[in-house]
């Protein structure tokens, strides 16, 4: 088992969907890539900052799952980072209604002092420059550093990002966006070019269309399970990435070869993840409820013709 | 080893991508689907029209291939369908140009005496009451019979179309035809509900994102091939539903599990059928491409979690 270190926001969220709308709720990279990484009861720490707000009982969710919560900083006269977005009928886009970044905005990381050894370092969507200063606090070279990204960072912060991107040994994003950063519609071109800008390992998202792990030449596709009702996406790409490196850091093994059963635990998770409203399937998963719908992602795709 | 019948449009088209144009080319549902299915050497009879003015070069590309053409009634004075079509450049939609239906317009289907006990008949998109009348010519109850049809029947021609499917154990539809036909966006209901008009069996083809087949709760999902280029997507899907049944017929199996293979060989010979314009690839494809192309599904999909 590796140490894994996690930087994202911690955040709250105010969502809707066509199937109801929330309050502030919990939500942030961080905490969707710390709860599904817990699946592992791996040695993680999460990097974030809250403000005074923040209800201790959200930390708690975190530490109470072996997460460590030293490395989140509580800037007490501050307000935590939040978000707000309405979902589109069809459940694939989303309007972004409001974005305080509060405490975000002067965010300067800090590495718990036991964790700048971790083998596995998982940088969660937020301003690159932040994602590259945990990098550099990090006392020896970690095995894989794990990128996700966004668009928005694109638009803003292109130099600063590709800058990070160069750094790291895999890179999560989804479809449009690997469109976006290449100027390439073909998903195996882009995934070639983002191959040439420094990952080794590029992962592209498709939301309910899955997932493709491309290395070299290799590729990998793991399917979404289909769903009656997608109830809410929200935090289903963290879900997916901190699956993705809880899955990496247990098995302490990050071959091409163990990295197909990472994206398969990371699409399982994120089936779970958009099945209830922000964290709430999360919180209440068992790692019973994972083995039965592993065995699903099995039937889903495993067939037995023989070569000649 | 089953016999199988085909119905389907044998035509011409005219074909613009964004990588170039074609003059009248050969094509139609029946030509692709004959073609995939002779890719397992079955006994398979083609039913369909065409006029004076099909070159026999082109019939003889089929019987060449054992696809029995003696169902392909040549209407001398006649002129052969003509369809003709423009790709966007995200090759996921295309503007039909020309629709030349010629002999198409009274066209009676007969099906050889000899292939009137067939066991396996795939209906391709054609006017359902064509389809019916394929279906009440068989003097034995088929084993399977597979439907495909496409939107164009369900604006026009819905309540014969809801009269084949109830007859069909089978449906092949993408995903834009079965939410039309349902009114469901959740593939998952919209399945459900198809099974309910009759197929016990439901494949709703996703283009470039692969295809799920549904029986009861059972559902298996097969990804197209990531390709660097898509050059043209005509017959794609004539060519899954060709090779899907071109499969069932030559291994006599028409259980779920074998249908995942077929399903498979569906896939991967439509991952060939758009390489090239119309049916070139398909004409030129050999046994040792197609096995080499199941193994790269097999590295594609296939991994190896062990179950607690």
């Amino acid at each position: 088992m590796s140490k894994l270190v996690i930087v994202g926001t911690v955040a709250f969220d105010a969502i809707e969907t066509p199937f109801g709308k929330t309050d502030k709720i919990l939500g942030g990279a961080a905490t969707y890539i710390g709860l599904a990484a817990s699946q592992f009861n791996v040695d993680a720490a999460a990097v974030s900052v809250v403000g005074g707000d923040f209800p201790q009982d959200y930390l708690d969710l975190l530490s109470d799952r072996q997460v460590d919560i030293s490395g989140i900083e509580i800037v007490k006269e501050g307000k935590t980072f939040f978000w707000s977005g309405k979902y589109h009928n069809d459940m694939n886009t989303r309007d972004t209604l409001a974005t305080e970044l509060n405490v975000l905005a002067d965010f300067q990381p800090v590495v718990p002092t036991e964790y700048r050894d971790a083998k596995i370092v998982m940088l969660g969507n937020l301003h690159p420059l932040v994602q590259l200063s945990v990098l550099e606090q990090m006392e020896t070279k970690p095995e894989l550093v794990i990128l996700d990204t966004m668009n928005f960072w694109m638009d803003c912060a292109l130099d600063d990002l590709l800058n990070v991107i160069k750094k790291v040994d895999v890179i999560t994003i989804n479809d449009e966006e690997a469109r976006q950063l290449t100027g390439e519609y073909s998903l195996v071109v882009a995934a070639r070019k983002i191959h040439d800008m420094g990952p080794e390992y590029v992962v592209i998202k498709k939301g309910e269309h899955g997932a493709l792990l491309f290395h070299n030449e290799k590729v990998f596709y793991a399917p979404a399970l289909p769903l009656e009702e997608v109830f809410d996406p929200t935090g289903a790409g963290d879900t997916f990435a901190g699956g993705f490196a809880g899955y990496l850091a247990k098995s302490d093994d990050v071959t091409f070869e163990n990295m197909k059963n990472a994206v398969i635990y990371g699409s399982t998770l994120a089936s779970f993840c958009v099945e209830k409203f922000g964290t709430e399937r999360m919180v209440n998963l068992k790692s019973s409820d994972v083995q039965k719908r592993l065995q699903q992602f099995k039937s889903l795709t495993q067939f037995d013709i023989e070569l000649t």
